[in-house]
């Protein structure tokens, strides 16, 4: 029987403890043998449990046991997460985690020592909760160079949108409605300002260019403006508003990364994940497009990643891969004010010849209730924020500016 | 720099040698080292090439060169590939194919062979061409027992279906289309027949299942007899036809396996996969449903997973994970006869009354054109033979036939 450790009993973590409960007959056939926790760490106590004797609330009691060699992490935050990562890989164990904010903040790090203690640091339940994405993209992608990522990669809001506009709900009925499906959170600003999305497409972005993105240096913008307006424009032009993560190498080698609302045209199969999925397409120089869709969350599909990760740990030797990103590099990141797109937008006090001065090259969509929708040609954020002073300048009200995703 | 060997510059074999020029260092960065292709076995000779004095005819020079550590086949065909996979696999070297003829009909002996000799046999781009499936499913999907595996296996057939779908296009001529497009052969019986899908869903299953399935023991069933008449039907019932191969778990362990043309409902991706793209659908048991989406064939996506696949033979230990399966286990396939769909059938010569006492519990579509449109309720095929059999009897003309696939 092989032993792990698990730290945190919470959503994810007692997930994992189901699935060693229920699969061990699949697990043996992936690993050689039975996986076993033999140490739950976590403040509360379970006495009805099967496996509440295994509980501990002392780290140092995991760290020493040399039996274990995985350590589980399903805290969520940065600490103490990070120092018992540390601890953990120092100790010689391989440290498998579902937790995003630890990746985004401290991946490199991590990576680092495992790589120097010659263990696994893997975290595929982090971004797409058990959609295969990571390993796939370390390993399967790899005679590609990585054109472009972009994904939907936050189940909550996506629920969201997809109750605008499947269902033409307010923006803020629908997020109570995520928060009594217990999708959403009591506080929501991690999922509705996109910062969740951010910490993901940056551990999806450190793995393409191979150095850390730190989520704080990324444009990120939320879904809280998006009004039934919008959701109306953009049904008509023949799409949907997606919350996306996006990293894009540009033609001189710089990462464009960011977190927006966009506008997804109806033929990307992205404008059809609806509900609480997520998906994520992966664009390489060689092989083209191809998108990974599945459950972003949850209880047993993001505890379904978790253990993969640990049978990986378990059976593979670590340093058979590349590690799959450095420190970041100066520079790498570029400026979103650089970054081309086209762009909708929703204008009101201007009449659609002014707005085709201002915005030359422009498609107008319509013009209904006060306000004119047209999709811009494509230019640079910074080029549209100056465009957009001058149609303001001549008393133009900017209702709504959303990018849109082209291929 | 590490060697490898190539047999076959056909369409996958050239796009091999493109990435291994253009993609170098991205070669080197995810194999220590950089790759080339000491031999290349082809029939022709290319003397217009940069690397044309590196072609041979003979095979037993890639054999016998004991700095070749990887043979990749990109032949077609069972022999002389599987003559030359097992010399190759004897003499040492990891095998790579893209070569699913071959690996369907002789993946278990291939595997067993080289674990036996602790070199890799991989075969990533033998199914979905670029995308990868293969890789997921033996190492990201490891916690799950997989219930079922649904996909478009083929791309000329989807492209086929798709001109027929969005265009009206008749059967003739977007098969005529498709071929002079290139994306059909002049014989296209292999996919319009679904040969070429049975081949893959036989391997997906004999990873899903451990152990091997034969496609001459699947039920397989082509889309030449899709009209337009069922695609005007499928439309209006909300969804698409596509040809599917999929293999599902049933309750009492067994698999089922099948290759039709099935009614796929609008709100599951699959039906929105469109042209020569695949997407394979797995379902496991603790992740639920994920899937991936890309290009199923072309040059360079084949080749991207074929290369993807000599990185890791050439820099993972064969044997750390579990060989994927093993001989055919005799009774495990469930007869086609047992297994249970709802259908939606096109019946002529019985008035609505008579067709729900033949087929109870059915959904009426509705009635033109002299024919009647209906989905059955679920039912065995040997069920749905009978009742088909009876109301033929009763003088119905039954004009389609066509399994709903449903989740």
């Amino acid at each position: 029987m092989k032993k792990i450790a698990l730290l945190g009993h919470g959503v994810v973590g007692s997930g994992v403890m189901e699935i060693l409960e229920k699969n061990q007959p699949v697990l043996v056939r992936q690993a050689g043998d039975g996986v076993e926790a033999a140490h739950v760490l976590d403040r509360r106590t379970f006495p009805g449990l099967a496996y509440g004797d295994r509980f501990t609330g002392d780290f140092s009691v995991i760290r020493d046991d040399p039996e274990v060699s995985v350590v589980v992490e399903a805290l969520g935050g940065v600490e103490p997460a990070f120092t018992w990562a540390r601890e953990s890989i120092l100790a010689g164990k391989s440290f498998v985690t579902s937790n995003k904010e630890l990746v985004a903040a401290k991946g490199d790090e991590l990576l680092a020592l495992a790589a120097e203690k010659g263990v696994w640091f893997l975290f595929e339940a982090s971004v797409g909760g058990g959609i295969p994405i990571l390993q796939p993209l370390r390993e399967s992608l790899t005679a590609n160079r990585v054109v472009a990522v972009a994904g939907i990669l936050n189940g909550t809001t996506n629920f969201i949108l997809t109750r605008m506009f499947a269902d033409g709900m307010a923006f803020g009925d629908a997020l109570a409605e995520a928060q009594s499906l217990g999708y959403a959170e009591a506080d929501p600003t991690a999922d509705v300002e996109g910062h969740d999305a951010c910490r993901k497409i940056c551990i999806l972005a450190s793995i393409a260019f191979g150095s850390h993105f730190h989520p704080q240096e990324v444009h990120t913008q939320g879904i809280t403006r998006i009004g039934p307006r919008d959701v109306a424009w953009a049904g008509r032009w023949g799409g949907s508003i997606k919350l996306i993560g996006r990293a894009r190498r540009t033609a001189e080698g710089r990462a464009a990364l960011e977190v927006s609302p966009m506008l997804v045209p109806g033929d990307c199969l992205l404008s059809r994940v609806d509900g609480v999925f997520n998906a994520v397409q992966v664009t390489g120089d060689m092989v083209g497009t191809t998108l990974f869709y599945g459950p972003g969350a949850g209880k047993l599909p993001t505890a379904s990643a978790v253990v993969g990760d640990v049978i990986t740990a378990l059976t593979q030797p670590a340093g058979s891969r590349p590690v799959p990103w450095g420190p970041k590099k100066e520079g790498l990141l570029q400026p979103w004010e650089e970054s081309a797109a086209r762009a909708m937008l929703r204008v009101a006090g201007l009449a659609p010849d002014a707005l085709e001065t201002f915005f030359p090259g422009c498609r107008l969509l319509g013009a209904e209730e006060g306000e004119t929708a047209l999709i811009t040609a494509a230019a640079t954020q910074g080029e549209l924020d100056a465009a957009l002073d001058a149609a303001r300048a001549a008393g133009g009200n900017i209702l709504s500016r959303i990018t849109v995703l082209d291929q």
